[in-house]
């Protein structure tokens, strides 16, 4: 099985980054492909960014003939409803996947992401998967997403304090980290806190993985209904 | 006052028509500036086209130094928050602005959009919107968005059965109309059914002078914090 | 255009201070007329104020047959759904405008109101519009209304604390004033806190201005249905 | 004990039959005393009749030294919030009462009442009550209020109609009878039909008598704080 | 008029303090039942325990051909849904009961039940209800059940003071004391306090009385079908 | 990898026909152990049955000290909160792990279950996953749990009319089969109408693997605290 991950950034140290934790979680037998478009936003910093990267996400998603599935290896899922429309193969999004397997081991949870400027497009996507009602509250730890590509104990610590907020004022039973660059957080926070802490590329993976084991095709009709071919050729 | 009303697809057939009825709408002194990206969708029917519109939407935004505010004229609200990050100045969009007006003059009220495709993007927007509370339905009328240009009576008449439907099964009070190349007919419509029938295109317009006539401005804290300029700088 | 500014309470000295706040905000051709009904609550503070003002207000409304549109300057929009019964011509709260107009300006709002008495009418209404996601919070400043009519630093000093609550607690990217009385205090306060501050008064004046301009009717279907005459005159 | 049963309008052959119907739904040892306001609507149809109809309703309540608790009779719950501000004895609406039992004894129920106009008020009450969750639909028999005061079996069978709607097409598992004239009805019904079919009118009563039994009281804080003395005073 | 009422713990010692709290709320000519499983948790604190209970639950309801309505004496409700698939004689949660009531006595009401573990449920329940719209915020006083049978001021002294968060943070206007072994501290706690504490046991008390004198039976439709009668004899 | 997918009901033919499903749609490498408890319902329709056999359920899970994780084989996801209260290893419900997969291949679902009597049940399931705002409508196809056994092309035929209007009503993009016994339909429904029809067996099986293959836990703060060893000792 192969699996696309795509970083909608265009920092490569990221994507590599992003890489090595696919890879980490994956299971044997799965071949992970980490790349990102050459163009576009260094980093995904809110609605903006988020803009901006898509068209470069969905050419890498029309491109890629051989993947077996897709994974927004962004927190926002950088246009993870435009991708659905160009494959019926899995299109997985880093936030989507950890936010449902939050919900399988807490009854809430709490998200601590990077900038406050991220916050709403994350609770926007919430209400819109309809797990709002799992998420105690989205929490911002004001560390920027490329400060953590040099990350050293200040980003962590700062990320670890507001777990500590999570816990003690949202009643948290589970914590998902926001960024795709808290990859490698995960296991020493949650071991600090002694509760689950989901880095959503992992969970994305094992999700892809489980869709593809399970044949699963995104729904043709309606709102993922593919466009016209003339509309993917002259886009192209 | 000078406003831009950007038509996110690159039919300029399309933003004649919509700069017109814009023109129509607008109050004596205000000036219309009626746009569209050179390049991207021809027109704008579910995710993919939308999100492939919106660096071209962006673009204007950010070139447009002398317009007080911006008018969104797609129904889905293309890249209506990113374009908030990029200017204090108003930005409102014709989906939203047709669905707050509507609130004011009835209870409930349905839209009546184009394709089936197009209805899960405008559910997920009035839900983000808040106003989903206030739609019974969101209808399709399977009339194509460049049908409408050379709409013929047919296309009408779908539309007309379709809010026929809207008062008799979702007891809507009014009716919104979900597409930019529906503004010519709304007064029509209105008549035959005896109730109102918004056009987004002369409500953005409306709302839009009331917002620049207040002075209000888009805040930037938090979602709508504007980029860095460098970001902006490198993606210029 | 004539509006119809009708302040529900019977203190005369706030119904000019709203009549001039209308004023200024008003465009230019717009002509405003402030009244109040003669008996009733001398300010509106919680339930039993707003129901024994709403006889007075629809009488008012009942009775203008020259204006083209009319505004309630409380900010529980008194008797809103009784005045739309009565006239198709528009009718707009306080309330309800500067919460539409903060929803275009911010991902969420937060409002600062007078005494915690109001606070549930005004949830109440939010939930009705549907606006209730859009606002964090409504907060109470202790401010009773009648002590606005001649506010000293004090009064506007307790406000300004309620903000800087609301924009590090709620995390609010504009504010709500939650009174007619606290129209002259919006630009001082956006100024002071660096965020859009709305004024219901001037809010509602320029949205009933954009509905005569759009020959918005309220729907005659429904819940606003006109009451049949025999009862009108009985009641007259 | 005394229990005050308030029909909101002023049609006294009403207030007759709403009175026997709280008689016949009382306890042993519960005095009914129905009463009407002297001026006001002859009937409560839609949010104009509603609002007109409170300020006689509030008069009753504030002059009432003996009652124990208070049953507003209409089945828009005319007036409760203003009423709760007034005294802390019980103020029990026959709408909400229903709704509560109705939750008792169904997963979902459906509302059945008179006409489309009174639709919205009592699907607004339904979102303020929390109950919009528990009711499947309410809709409308266009059967008015006073066709009710001589019903023969024309309106009788037009409700009928509408429940065997209800079950078929909501999955209603109860009936909310949405009239306080349609007291007389529910037995009939629940045995025609094979359900609960519940009247507001009695289970006001119950609730009202369970209420003074617990020796409840309204909170006086927050939004039913009572208003200043001068101000009732000066409304009296 | 007959109330059994079960305690779904099998503590005797809890079930004999509950029935005293249920006959001193009872009418004159009620006669209160209390009874409890002989095997099954001692008390309930948390799902495990809650879904162990149950089956001890059913068996009372099923072999007490005699009672007039059934009360479920824990305030999870345990096993309600399925005991009113056993009768269609009332069956009453003390949750329930303590939430309807305090939605009828205020806007917003907190709940203080004892440990944190069984915070989940009960915020289950009040959705379920749809009643979570009323509850500010669901507390916990880390006082476990069988602490209070031996309650000395420290547990009331714990409780009292999640009552004062409860007033100043969540702007509670009533408070829900979350455990049927909390019944002897409601009115101690209602004057200190000077609102509202709700105490569910005498609520449902006097709420089946009321059922059961408007003869309302729980619906056989849907969800609360009668299970068929060979499934009950094989599990008896 | 050992997998323990329990079937809630006592029905071994049942048991058989669910762990063969499992293990078609298992991982190489994954070991299925089906099981069910001697005692208890026949099948699973409606609240009574979910409440009896739950015991069942949680004497397997509390016994399974080999399994990596658990898999509760009844659509209403039987005990599940009550089982994560038992083990941090993953416990996923066969109509929870469906859901979550069709809200990643579809913007709305349908439910097409078995009799009328477990629609309520599921509804309150997917309102407390907080996926019902994902879900377009829970529709029964009259088909008995157990009549699936031996399912001639009737029962196939009734669910697949129950699909089709779906499709036509609901503007459903995905199906989700609420009953375990469906399992072997879903690959025939999904070619005859050309949509994602998922079986909650095979979706929980590849869950389950998943989140063992992450090695992540179910949280033990809050609602999913363990019980104290006493207790479980005394109910063993």
């Amino acid at each position: 099985m192969r699996l696309m991950v795509i970083n909608p950034n265009s920092t490569a140290s990221m994507t590599e980054k992003i890489g090595a934790a696919a890879r980490a979680a994956a299971s044997p037998g799965t071949e992970v492909v980490a790349v990102n478009p050459l163009r576009g936003p260094v980093s995904i910093e809110g609605y903006y960014d988020e803009a901006m990267s898509v068209p470069g996400v969905l050419q890498l998603v029309q491109n890629a003939a051989d993947a077996d599935a897709f994974i927004i290896a962004c927190f926002d899922d950088t246009g993870l409803d435009a991708a659905r429309c160009l494959t019926d193969r899995p299109v997985v999004g880093i936030g989507e996947a950890a936010y449902h397997f939050a919900s399988l081991v807490a009854n809430k949870f709490s998200v601590v992401t990077t900038l406050a400027r991220s916050v709403p497009a994350l609770e926007h996507n919430l209400i819109r998967y309809g797990l709002a009602a799992r998420c105690a509250r989205v929490r911002s730890s004001e560390v920027a997403v490329l400060e953590l590509e040099h990350a050293g104990s200040a980003a962590c610590d700062r990320i670890s304090e507001e777990i500590g907020r999570a816990v003690a004022e949202d009643r948290a039973e589970a914590i998902v980290l926001g960024c795709a660059g808290m990859a490698d957080l995960a296991d020493r926070l949650s071991d600090e806190h002694g509760l689950p802490v989901l880095d959503g590329v992992s969970c994305a993976v094992r999700l892809a993985e489980a869709m593809v084991g399970l044949r699963l095709r995104t729904s043709r009709l309606g709102g993922y209904a593919p466009p016209p071919l003339q509309k993917l050729a002259a886009l192209a």
